[in-house]
Parts: C-alpha cells; sequence; structure tokens
C-alpha cells in the first residue's frame, strides 16, 4: 500500500501518544494515558479526515488492521469492554480508538474521550507498555 | 447471510429508536433524537457483544454496510463531521453509531453518547426522516 508520501502526524496525536508500531497502512499508538488500555490507529495517508475519503481498498485495509487490535486488546484483557470511535471532532486527522474499558473506570459507562485530563506513563513504563503491545502485534 | 435465527433487538435500542431498514446483516435504525442525524447499525446476530465476536465474514460484512451508511450520511450532511462508534458500556448488543456532527450542535465537540437527553422527533417528522434515509440506503 503506498503510504507516507507526504504524512505526518498531527501534532496533538504526536503529542498526546507513545509510538508502537507500523502497520501496512496505519500508525499504531499507544495514548499516553495510564488510566486506559487505549490503542489509536491513524492511517499513513496525506489529508484523510472522514472515514468516506478512503477508497474501497484502504477501509477494507484499515479495518483489517482495526480487527488485529481489537483482538490484540481482547486478547490481553479478556474481562474488559472494547470502545472503538472515530470522532475527529478536535483533530481532525483521521483515527480510530481502540480502547478497554472496565465497570468503575474514570470514564465508565460514558465514553473517554473529552472526560478528563490525561494521566500520563511514567518513563519506564511507558517503554514497557509499548514494548508489550508491540510484541503482541507481530 | 444467515441471521435472524434467534435475534432480538435488545428493549433499549428498540425504545430509543426508529427502525428504517434491514441489509444483508444489520438492522439499520435511526436513533430517535431529532438534535443529530444519528443511524445505528445492530448485526442481526443473536448473542453478539464485542466486535471480537464476529467472524471475518461478518467482520468485512459489517463494515461494508457501515461505509455505505456513512457514504449516505456524507452525502445527506456534507458540511457534517462524521462521528462512529461502537461502545456498549450500557447497551450490550453489539451496535454501530454513525452520528453527523456540527460545530455548535449541544455536545459538540465532546462525544454525543451520555451527553444529554435526547429530543424525540414529532411523529410527522420521524416518520418522514425514516423514508429519507431508507430511499437513500437502496
Amino acid at each position: 500500500m503506498n503510504t507516507d508520501t507526504i504524512f505526518e502526524l498531527d501534532a496533538r496525536l504526536a503529542q498526546d501518544t507513545l509510538f508502537v508500531h507500523d502497520l501496512a497502512l496505519g500508525r499504531v499508538l499507544l495514548m499516553n494515558d495510564r488510566r486506559y488500555p487505549w490503542i489509536i490507529l491513524v492511517p499513513r495517508l496525506p489529508g484523510v479526515v472522514e472515514l468516506t475519503d478512503l477508497d474501497g481498498e484502504q477501509w477494507e485495509r484499515l479495518w483489517d488492521e482495526s480487527l488485529h487490535l481489537c483482538r490484540v486488546l481482547k486478547q490481553a484483557y479478556p474481562q474488559g469492554k472494547l470502545n472503538i470511535g472515530a470522532l475527529g471532532n478536535v483533530v481532525s486527522q483521521l483515527h480510530l480508538h481502540h480502547v478497554m474499558r472496565y465497570e468503575g473506570d474514570p470514564a465508565w459507562p460514558g465514553p473517554v474521550w473529552g472526560h478528563s485530563e490525561a494521566e500520563p506513563y511514567g518513563v519506564a513504563e511507558g517503554r514497557e507498555k509499548v514494548k508489550q503491545f508491540s510484541l503482541l502485534l507481530v
């Protein structure tokens, strides 16, 4: 898949996340919020805002990669409730959230988006979490 | 696709929505909230809670149908920002939201889920909206 041509990760996404892995189409990022297992998938395509901006092949590939992430999260956190979402009301670059939720987590049962300030991982803790997901993804 | 075997729509979903159309896999519902163009897709499969409960063929079909809904919404509301989400923290039956958002809508830029009480359509208005979407779907 022809990606990366002039792809640049949105500055806000770059600031709020830790890099995990590049799949064929999408960049996998860990949301830097230790309260939730939270993976973001960003298609490495320039100028894509709406899901409908994708062509049929890109759409299919994106959801293939999303399925992979969903399975990884469900395998790692079998007791959680998976939430996925693509909003883009604040950050317009198309990005797909995958968040594992638990009864009693800070935003439960509401959505995590816009709920409250993130609690960043400690440096070593973040590195460990990134490593954990990298290993699960390949 | 073998659907409907013992599928029953969740009572809360049934109460909060208007029936629009059955696609090959999914039931298309209009959220009964006149503040947002809001379409819900529910795979007519019994006992499905998580996206990872779907097999590969069902997953692909669900997202094919979702793409159709995304395009219909974007065509009908070209100025809006599409939001999609699958949460299931309150209603566990797997269902996929497609909501067209606008700057200045009641929940903007936050998510609509759990934001505030719905404003139901008037009877004629709801019937008209259902008809509009039915025609766009076929």
